[in-house]
């Protein structure tokens, strides 16, 4: 055999469209409409090729003690990636056997699912859709992802709730905290509690501090467990640039939350405007959110069951004006538009050009 | 089990020290000692931050293409990984069945031990010393990875060794070629060839173009197995500013090149300093030696073996003058040092220590 089984039949993950044009509103792939810390672009600017050179610090260790001290615990309980995917991937060596499964609400990030086709492992949705929020309880299931606020929806699960899961679980909740900048609560004091034995709380740069293109991830979790997860990390999985980057962007907490801010103002006039066009929209925590555009009249349960639905329609038609949005064609998302939350301007456009939209 | 049983038993790889300070003469981890084109300072300077705060291009695809213009061959047989241990891990996913083996030169990289415990199949080394070249030949090893020049011996394998080795190996056999810049010749054909079915070539940044804390590598090889590879990468594996400062160090290949002759040139004037002093050094063809030292006329071979060999004396003596080598304890390597090249004063002042150390 020279390629896996697993991998030949594998149905890989197929992230949003990065056109190279400038020319494009991209709301997309929920990146930041604003830029990062001016801070950042000092670092580059002045950085010491020396330390490229060089192989980086294997431990980050600057970096990860600026972000221990932000979330008030110990440095020996963050552990940083190659963005979130990477410590999802790690996280999938560590704390799943060959003969156990990975779990995750459904519908959201549809990488989850990727991720157990490539450990070689099944994977378990929560088998609700947007509005049942029981999660699964299947025994195999040894790591649940559990997104919060989720993605694609938008939706917000109370530390509360989170917490009392993951005391039943037997075995590791990894809280995707991707989007807690824009939410209102989120469970970094489960992570760093004293007691916590099986709860990890995992951010990204991606988001909040405009940073997607450099691909920085951290998590927080009970010390053995984040022990474990560098015994099969990469020796240098974090670049000397990254480490720098992200430590001028995590010590500039004023921007990434002045910016955060004013995404959350966009969200909020902006979901308004969808409503008052008859869209239904689940009220997000995140930058962004999913809405389903308003059903015609004449269509019919039956009728929309068999064409193409509106959102579908609508990604197309704002796609030929340039204008990216996300549409995932599962059975419980085909009916919905994920659409980031990118400046006033970008959405004054896109209702502009939704307004002119004639589906028929 | 909160953390697989196979991450648990786990010997993590320990790389070599990483000192953070820069007053010592570092020659264990077979950096360039010589810094990367300026081309790349260029890049960080000019870096437009808008490429941070959008992800990145998950195919990379100028680097990709001016790869596949240096090789001679086409983007779609070229992989660009977070460091050829990326590109290991990745290959560890894609060419390896649970029930299969990983193989190896037996010294060689000892990652590739820890990367078969990670990857939780069994490590098979060819069990042959560094004078015996007999490749294994275990029909369950699914996955080959062949230094060449291997590390940390340095010594070379001609192209038609390998090419034969390939041919009868029913696996896939990754030629990491990290020191190939060094050599007097490499595999690169084999790879591009048409009729390559089962070769793949890695090289790395970290070396010969002075980029080790950038963390790119790349392989080439036939399209149906690089194929695979992007299938179970992380979707952005390869950050914004790696993938620009990676492409200006290719542009400029004559920095590198001039670079790799000094080195060179600096490996050989070594070389014949130590012999001169009664060590034995390995013919090397990479940026290191690997070097035995002189035997005194007690050393009986019983006593050598009861007591801590003189390499393990030296390396703890230079080490105590803040001058930096490898040494691995392994029963096949523990009677030799390996000393990365540096600049001439460098190996100027290594000399002078070793020639001052007094072991009794």
């Amino acid at each position: 055999m020279r390629i896996a089984r697993h991998v030949q039949k594998l149905e890989e993950y197929v992230p949003g469209e990065q056109p190279k044009s400038k020319n494009v509103v991209k709301l997309n792939t929920n990146e930041n409409p604003y830029p990062p810390s001016p801070t950042c672009a000092e670092v580059l600017k002045r950085f010491d090729l020396d330390k490229l050179r060089r192989y980086c610090d294997p431990d980050y260790t600057e970096l990860r003690v600026a972000l221990a001290k932000l979330n008030k615990t110990t440095a020996e309980r963050i552990f940083v990636g190659n963005g979130s995917d990477e410590i999802l991937s790690i996280a999938a060596k560590c704390f799943v056997e060959n003969d156990e499964k990975i779990g995750s609400l459904d519908p959201s990030y549809s990488l989850y699912k990727t991720l157990a086709a490539i450990r070689d492992v099944e994977w378990v949705g929560a088998e609700v859709g947007v509005d049942n929020r029981r999660p699964t309880t299947d025994k195999r299931v040894s790591l649940f992802l559990l997104t919060n606020p989720n993605a694609p929806t938008g939706e917000f699960r109370e530390p509360e709730t989170i917490a009392s899961f993951a005391a039943k679980f037997k075995g590791i909740v990894i809280v995707d905290e991707a989007y807690a900048d824009f939410a209102r609560a989120n469970c970094m004091a489960l992570a760093t509690a004293e007691g916590n034995r099986n709860l990890i709380v995992m951010r990204t740069f991606s988001k909040s501090y405009s940073l997607a293109g450099l691909r920085v991830g951290y998590c927080v979790g009970p010390a053995d467990l984040i022990r474990a997860m560098y015994k099969v990390k990469d020796s240098y999985n974090v670049d000397a640039i990254a480490q720098a980057v992200a430590l001028a962007a995590v010590k500039d907490q004023k921007w990434m939350k002045a910016n955060a801010k004013k995404v959350i103002a966009t969200r909020k006039s902006f979901t308004a405007e969808l409503e008052k066009r008859g869209w239904d929209v689940i009220p997000s925590e995140s930058n962004f959110v999913f809405a389903k555009p308003p059903q015609r009249g004449r269509d019919t349960p039956v009728a929309s069951e068999q064409k193409t639905p509106a959102a579908s329609r609508i990604f197309a038609a704002l796609r030929a004006k340039n204008i990216f949005v996300r549409y995932f064609k599962y059975p419980n998302t085909r009916e919905r538009l994920r659409i980031t939350i990118g400046t006033p301007e970008q959405m004054a456009k896109i209702l502009k050009v939704l307004d002119a939209i004639r589906l028929d």
